[in-house]
């Protein structure tokens, strides 16, 4: 698949994520930085047919107006970028802040969700054909919204399709608006962040309709990461978990979102499904976002696991992780984007459970183990090839 | 295998780990705790011929005196084994001790290792003798020894024979002396320890010609067993290790033992071995081992991890781990002799690599990846059924 | 005031800080113990006149009928303390069990709060005539309460006596009824939890008027004993700190009150005024109080420190306290009681500010800082000399 | 002494800790930072005659060549400089860099010690010439020094000075060189370091002869400052602190000295102290100095102490220190300059007690506990008032 033209599109495309996995693609195409965090270009993974970095355009969607090159220096302050590579990049990061458009706002959108989604769809249908491209993956990076109400109309298709026609219904959070218009786009579809996106049932049957595979849900680069590795070796010693407590100290845009309990609830609820499928639900999981907005980009996260040994003695493993998140999701964002693209053009439809690896509460797949996700990710990618 | 009757000749049967063992085997036996840490009650190898917690008989070499019975209500008050335990299994506990005879000393021996070596195999034969075993495991879990220099008779079987003869020479250190006179003996031998043990071409060489199997070295129970789980999950996502710092705060008698630096000698280089193969050369790795005798039987490491990831974004993971050595220890060494006997029931020779899961420093593998050697295991396990 | 016999009347007689104190009592007594934590017995309070061990004589009150020797035996169970200790002074706790008597509970009292503060006013002069001690101190050591709503009657001792009188009100929490009961009785008071206790306008003018001394709140023990510490260090070098987040994992009786999130508030909020006073108010601070059943009477703490340094670098310090809180709660009690009651002796009236070392909100002080509150203390307990 | 020109002459002045306070001069000089982390700009020190940021000219020493704007390039690489506040005052960096002059080495210095202190001493008298400055503090910042063997003529001036005659001989260790040259100019000296510098009985009597005061040694930043914080908390609680173990990690110049054992001997000899001071010598104190150079100017230093409570229960507690040291360092440098200056200007001569506060291993002071120390600065600054 090297030499196709493919785009990513991104959802939330003036956010850290985003503006970090833009500037790291702009340098690894000049050769300005190793592939430091890509998975796709491990030995395990020669061989599978995949998008070059020079293959890749980008374009996207956002809420707010700040130009993709100011946000970049901001992140460099804060030491998610190298202010070198920022202004090494810094016309690149101009071309790709000339592909971006206003986002879908519920506050400010007028009409129907099916407006919106119209009109969100042909902004992608436009990027394709203005750059002659094979196909685009959306990819949602934007903020992470609350839990969204069960309403019955995401059971089904047809009948969402008539609440979206409805101008005074708002029947899908922002995100599935985002999903939906990806779809009907033809589009390919990863869901980096917690919120719904495309994890409906109406979104599923629409998917497997345009026989289009999607990904996601919620980019596991930290705390939950360690969860998957460490889990399984208490399970494979035999050791008896009783408690595993967490707190998680973030600050950026991303903290500042999830000091809403509401935003919060989502990613709460997002990291305890893989500790409850790891370790059961008797085991005492209390788990804190605290917003620290000192702390900028870095997140740091502190664990404390009690566990017993033979003959039931107590002891303890504490774990204290210092990251920055998005130089943690960027490369994944750009590996997500080639794994599903080559999913795609080989005809693969539904939730690519397979890329269980990447995602804290994986769609299409109950593995949590990341030994076995790691397994599955290399079988799967090499019987693209 | 059940209801084959199995010994377990323990060399260090007066220490923490031995007596550890001891005293949980008998409660396992009563019914008084559950399997905790005992990886040979998982699921994962039920219908492998074990012998159960009945058949098996335990015995053993030590060169200090106390009394089994004295050793467990120290190690209940360091908080190592419950106090009701100890005094629920003090018949049987005295039983054991009945069985422990006087190990090999170099600096109280008179003659030749040799002479030594047919001593030891004795105690052993009248061991299996006297209580009808079909085989016993002998499972070394002494003191730490100083690594032993290299000499040419470690390297063949025939001229360390004649060397062993000599009455002045001490060929051996005490704990290859032991493995000699268990695999005379006609005994599978496990090294739990980081010394020299069975891990010489010679005592390969009789192992094979023996027909018999053995396993080792250095029991995988705290740090080393977090890195083992770790390490490959930077390797998997692609982010550069660049220092894996640690330092290992102990009492207990292997604290004072690795306080001379010649004896912590082994343990570091058999820790350091494992980091090596998982991370390669390239990374700044300080190890530290302080005795510390008021923490007793706990054991605290530290583990800092600095790493870098997307566009050379420094982070860094730091891990705290506060164990009881022993009874980490103890449920390994029970699972080690149930596994060994099964493989010398099947007619396995030689190292037995597919018990890198239960090892620092494996003897016939060379992998570390901890999820790869529980596949492992599981794989080598069944296949004995 | 050696030789001079002393009441020590504990609300919470039954429960784990009382034990433990009472154990102790009874092991110092008897020279089974050294004095590790008191902080009555350093040469700096040396010659300041205190009742001796040998003077004490203990009682309380407690809603829970579990007797002390059994209630020790679980304590000795958790670690808090030694077994043989407990064996030892078993005879010791069933006569200090036999002083205890019914404490008053909302749900279960008929009547005013007048009368359950006649009938435990009551208790308390008894047990001072039936052992003829020269005074008794009142110390609250029971369950932790929510926060009380402010009722004009807490500021007059008119207005508090008649609504006491109204059968048909509960105008006082029950740590209030029993300060009350305690003034009434012409005792000292000690209010070593956050509960309202004696910190109210009403209570301040009765302690006055009977010329009775007091002293409180929340022992200071664990987590902000350390920001006391630490935080004018930072004050000292100039550095800013700009998070201090903390979170605290603990079982045990306080682990399940704390678990409701009305009464986990009073100790939140006990534990954050401390470090407004120390960093004033713009310093971002979350705290969490987690429920850990499975720690029993340990409690980990684990606080995460950011602070600015010259020119604006970030920088961090992070801490992780692990301890037995009665372990260390239990000492003080004891220290308190020989303090207030040397107070008394010497006329003191009034909240002592003096005793701002042994509390996170300190009646009658607004000083913090633990350096300058050990100073005061040193102080003010000389001048009773 | 506010419009008094004063000069800081740094031994050492390429370093990380030099060109950290310089350009922090710099900055602080034109408002564009805040003074966070100098201590004399805390209200407790208002009112003390101190030269203000425009009386301060730099000049001084070092034995490498890389300008001062590179050498603070790449500190802002690192994360201890922000890169506009270098680029902001490269022309002041420029300026300083005119004023720095070979440093005196062992290795390439021809001649007696005596000649070679006579052209440092040159060098500072000329600089105070050229500027017209009413005094010279000398501050050493150059890299830590192996432990200087004991000699007789260390004792004595005399006989030192007829050594120093000595083209055969190097009786003293650069760091003293440095110091005694300083002495001769004139000028008081303060020594940040570890290295002997003026700690010697004949420089004692040098510096007294020429009624010089002096301050040292080796500036407290990191995990010594929190010991000497943390120390005296257990001893007021009358807590038994059994061990307190430490790993510092660290990269940059001072990690690259540090790495070699002798070199490391020094710094570990200094922290030593301090411990010994507060705890008494039977507490086990394991002390370890990492080179980890990927953590560049970042160190990270983890402490863990174990300690006894009421009835001999263990606890403990665990710290890890993220600091950037030279940012910790630099604005100490400062302050020492002014207050050490102001010192001489009102008399003071000989080792400055009570300036421990400052350092690890204090020059006339035994004094180590941090509260104490910070008081006794407080006291004795405005007594210069
Ligand atoms: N390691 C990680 O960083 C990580 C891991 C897992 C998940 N995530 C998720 O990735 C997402 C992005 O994180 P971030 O740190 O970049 O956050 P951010 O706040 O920096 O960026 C989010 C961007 O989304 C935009 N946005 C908000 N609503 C939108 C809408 N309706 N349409 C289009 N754009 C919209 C915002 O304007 C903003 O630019 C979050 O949901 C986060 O939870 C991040
Ligand atoms: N988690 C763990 O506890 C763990 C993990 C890996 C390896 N190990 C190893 O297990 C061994 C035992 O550890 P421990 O904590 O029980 O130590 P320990 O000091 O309590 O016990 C060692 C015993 O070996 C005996 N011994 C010494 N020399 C002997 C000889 N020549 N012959 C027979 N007996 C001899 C000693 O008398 C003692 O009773 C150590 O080598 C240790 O490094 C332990
Ligand atoms: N380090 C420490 O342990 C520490 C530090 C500061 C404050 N405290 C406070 O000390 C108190 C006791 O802690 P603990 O761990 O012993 O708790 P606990 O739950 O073990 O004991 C509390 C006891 O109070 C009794 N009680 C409850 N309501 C009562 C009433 N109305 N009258 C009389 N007795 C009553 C309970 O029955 C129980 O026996 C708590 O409020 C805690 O917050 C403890
Ligand atoms: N927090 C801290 O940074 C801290 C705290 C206490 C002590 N110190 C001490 O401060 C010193 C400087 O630390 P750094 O991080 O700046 O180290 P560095 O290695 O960056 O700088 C040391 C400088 O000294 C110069 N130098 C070496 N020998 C010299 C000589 N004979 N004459 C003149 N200059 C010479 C070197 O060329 C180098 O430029 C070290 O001794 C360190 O132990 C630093
Ligand atoms: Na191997
Ligand atoms: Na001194």
């Amino acid at each position: 698949m090297a030499d196709v033209p493919t785009g990513l599109w991104l959802i939330g495309a003036r956010g850290s994520v985003a503006t970090t996995a833009i500037t790291g693609l702009l340098a690894l195409r000049r050769g300005l930085a190793p592939p430091t965090g890509c998975v796709t270009e491990l030995p395990e993974l020669a061989g599978v047919p995949l998008p070059g970095w020079d293959d890749l355009v980008v374009g996207g969607h956002d809420v707010v107006g700040t130009a993709l090159p100011e946000r970049a220096e901001r992140l460099a302050d804060g030491g998610v970028l190298p202010h070198r590579l920022v202004e090494a990049v810094a016309g690149g990061l101009r071309a790709v802040d000339g592909e971006i458009r206003a986002g879908y706002h519920p506050v400010t959108h007028r009409g129907s969700q099916a407006d919106a989604a119209r009109r969100l769809a042909a902004d992608i249908t436009g990027f394709r054909e203005r750059h002659g491209l094979a196909r685009v993956v959306v990819v949602n990076v934007s903020s992470t919204e609350p839990p969204a109400p069960d309403v019955a109309e995401h059971d089904d298709l047809a009948a969402l399709e008539r609440a979206l026609a409805d101008p005074e219904r708002a029947v899908l959070p922002p995100s599935s608006v985002a999903a939906y218009a990806a779809l009907r786009a033809g589009c390919p579809f990863v869901d980096f962040t917690p919120s719904t996106g495309i994890a409906l049932p109406a979104l599923d049957e629409l998917a497997r309709r345009e026989r289009l595979p999607y990904a996601g849900r919620d980019g596991k680069t930290g705390e939950t990461l360690l969860r998957t590795v460490l889990a399984p070796m208490f399970g494979a010693r035999a050791l008896r978990v009783r408690s595993w407590s967490g707190t998680n100290l973030l600050g950026g845009g991303d903290g500042a979102t999830l000091e809403d309990p509401a935003h919060a609830q989502s990613k709460i609820a997002s990291k305890a499904r893989g500790l409850d499928a790891l370790l059961g639900k008797d085991v005492t999981a209390p788990l804190h976002i605290d917003n620290v907005p000192d702390l900028g980009e870095r997140k740091t996260a502190w664990d404390h696991v009690s566990f017993e040994g033979f003959l039931g003695v107590p002891m303890s493993l504490q774990l204290t992780w210092t990251g920055i998140d998005s130089a943690l999701a960027a490369p994944l964002v750009l590996d997500l984007t080639r794994l599903v693209a080559a999913a795609h053009a080989a005809g693969r439809t539904g939730p690519l459970g397979a890329l269980a690896f990447f995602f804290k509460d994986p769609l299409g797949s109950d593995e949590h183990r990341f030994a076995e996700q790691t397994r599955e990710l290399y079988r799967w990618a090499q019987e693209l090839a």
